[in-house]
């Protein structure tokens, strides 16, 4: 690898305290009403609630270098291998001719041949799965070129472990490893997004128009919620897919779900080239729901729409990174509008419409962007969907 | 003022370690051939090297509301005991019909009816300032209801003391007064800037429009930096202001220019309702020079050649905050390009092309938005320039 092992703290340097992290809001005390538990791995909750809003990392590696099936012919025992560094472990795996999907014990993995991406959520230890996947990666004779890593704000930061008790440790545990630039998105004692990305390439052609689109979804509406709960009704993730509406959203994906007991829900879909990918953890004290895909769409309105109408949140925070291509590919973006409107879905709900409190956009010089806003919906509509 | 005093450490925050300030290289050590001192006020000297990017606070005023002057009405020992609390004091002072403009022993002070800039560089204490600000501001009726507070990641930022010994620190000073937010534009681990806004008010129409452009300068070249040192054939601030080129800049603008000893230098300028300022320290090891103007250009191109051309810097940020009514207003914005060049000021000179490695915009809810640049001269010109 060409990276210089570079500290992020050069002399004259100050590590100093931002205000970062939580939501916004109280922790929750001793008002829980949920299960103890939404996932079938209870080793990542910690004492306060569970950190729904996933860590994300994005990995490109040099096209048509090394083995022939590229990342794709790594083993799964040591996908197996690398996935315990994360403390996590794999529950589903299907594939197509462009992707292996894995729905994962937190959260998800796609591999390509050249680009993986890994989410995984709780109190997961996803950067330690970094120096078993260069050494897996380099055996199979890939280059890796390209880095990024991002999530939002812990609601629950003091629950995490080594190398995630802060973004600080988090950086300078990237910086061991890669030469790369950390930024901070949004404002610092209100809804962020933390990025890191680590560029040794002009990204290649065939990367060029790639962009992900990433809602994460803070409040769901109570009777979104029941949702994600396994109930006499609901006892798999397929009848969770149908029931939420999540599956009349991706009609022509191929969908892999999973139910977790007693609640929770997570969801990988394949459909070409495109992965889209839902987790969903309902407890009130602490619910929220992510969609994430890399469809190329030139409009994402109706997408965005319909994942809003499934979930109907109080409040959710967008991202959109990619290529300067990839954006320029986009004839209608969400992020030019102020206001997101959606429609009643059914007779007992209302329409809501989501205010924008702010948009922000990153130019990077290696020809790719980053756009985060966060939108908040509007007290009146909200108040009306749910009647006293 | 409406604003409730709010904590910025919310319960479930986490006051953790971001990667923060710094210049990204080593800090000066034995190795300075530059002068001990550039200011006349040493007491603001710290122990590395002096601190030329300034502190900059913007507050707004409820227009037509108090005292007929305004901010104007303040007395000039009010201003005295407010910059007290700064640890700086007032050099010279000049208005015309429309503000009153004050070069500083650490920067500068703009006073409009409803709204001030101030500026303070060093290790002066800015945010002291604004508790008795507050109260000064009270007794002639007038209503607080926007500030703006930002500044760039310190080089020497172990020197400063509170409340500025870490943005975190900042911020909680700011949230004891306002209710606000915080933000960071541009990478943590390099070259960016810090803003934190309180906003209680639509911004009045008279104030729609409004922009101020900041242009932060690294590392001049020597040449360049000679002009801002007292010699026997520069003795006035006048003489630095003619030979350097910066009147050339501002051919219609009245100027307040003031020459330190041994070096250094300040300038604020006044035209019509526009306030220029320009201060530089030209010490080798940590050479700086700021440029700021809220003058409403529809291209701002002209200018920002300009100011390059005088200092022709290694590096700079450049930032633009105001009211989206301002940015629509701007036909052609440097920060449009992705390179900005400027041409050979004299026969030793060379042309100079600056390639934009950064660009971030922010749009805040209120109509006001934020751009943020980092520019980096390129190494062949740059060598050119430099012959060996």
């Amino acid at each position: 690898m060409a990276w210089p092992a570079q500290m992020v703290v050069e002399p004259g340097d100050e590590i100093s305290g931002l205000p970062e992290e939580g939501n916004g809001q109280p922790a929750p005390t001793g008002t829980r009403t949920g299960p103890a538990s939404s996932l079938e791995n209870q080793e990542g909750r910690g004492q306060q609630g569970f950190e729904g809003p996933e860590k994300t990392l994005e990995i490109e590696f040099e096209p048509d270098v090394g083995h022939e099936e590229g990342l794709r012919a790594i083993r799964r025992e040591q996908w197996d291998a690398i996935l315990e560094q994360a403390q996590c472990h794999i529950l589903h795996q299907r594939g197509n001719d462009h992707f292996d999907s894995y729905v994962l014990s937190e959260s998800s993995l796609f591999v390509y041949k050249s680009k993986l991406v890994l989410k995984t959520c709780g109190t997961t230890t996803l950067l330690r799965c970094l120096p078993l996947l260069t050494v897996v990666s380099k055996n199979y004779g890939l280059n890796l070129e390209w880095i990024g890593y991002s999530r939002k704000n812990f609601t629950f930061p003091t629950d995490q472990t080594y190398p995630h008790t802060s973004f600080a440790e988090e950086v300078d545990f990237l910086q061991g490893m890669f030469s790369g630039s950390a930024y901070v998105h949004g404002p610092l004692n209100s809804d962020h997004w933390y990025t890191y990305v680590a560029d040794d390439c002009k990204k290649s052609t065939n990367a060029a128009a790639d962009r992900t689109l990433n809602m994460m979804m803070y409040d769901l509406e109570p009777e979104v919620a029941q949702n994600f709960y396994k109930t006499d009704k609901i006892q798999t993730g397929e009848d969770v897919s149908s029931r939420s509406g999540i599956k009349s959203v991706l009609p022509n994906a191929a969908l892999q779900d999973h139910l977790f007991e007693p609640c929770g829900y997570s969801m990988n879909a394949l459909e070409g080239q495109a992965y889209y990918t839902v987790h969903v953890t309902p407890e009130p004290d602490f619910s929220y729901a992510s969609f994430e895909t890399n469809v190329r769409l030139p409009d994402y309105d109706a997408l965005v729409r319909g994942v809003l109408e499934v979930f109907r949140p109080r409040k959710f925070t967008m991202t959109l990174f990619g290529e300067d291509s990839g954006i320029e590919d986009i004839k209608q973006s969400p992020f030019d509008y102020s206001d997101i409107a959606c429609g009643p879905t059914s007779a007992s709900s209302t329409s809501a419409r989501y205010e924008r409190t702010l948009k922000t956009t990153t130019n990077f010089s290696g020809d790719y962007f980053s756009q985060m806003g966060n939108w908040v919906r509007e007290q009146s509509a909200a108040a009306a969907a749910t009647p006293t």
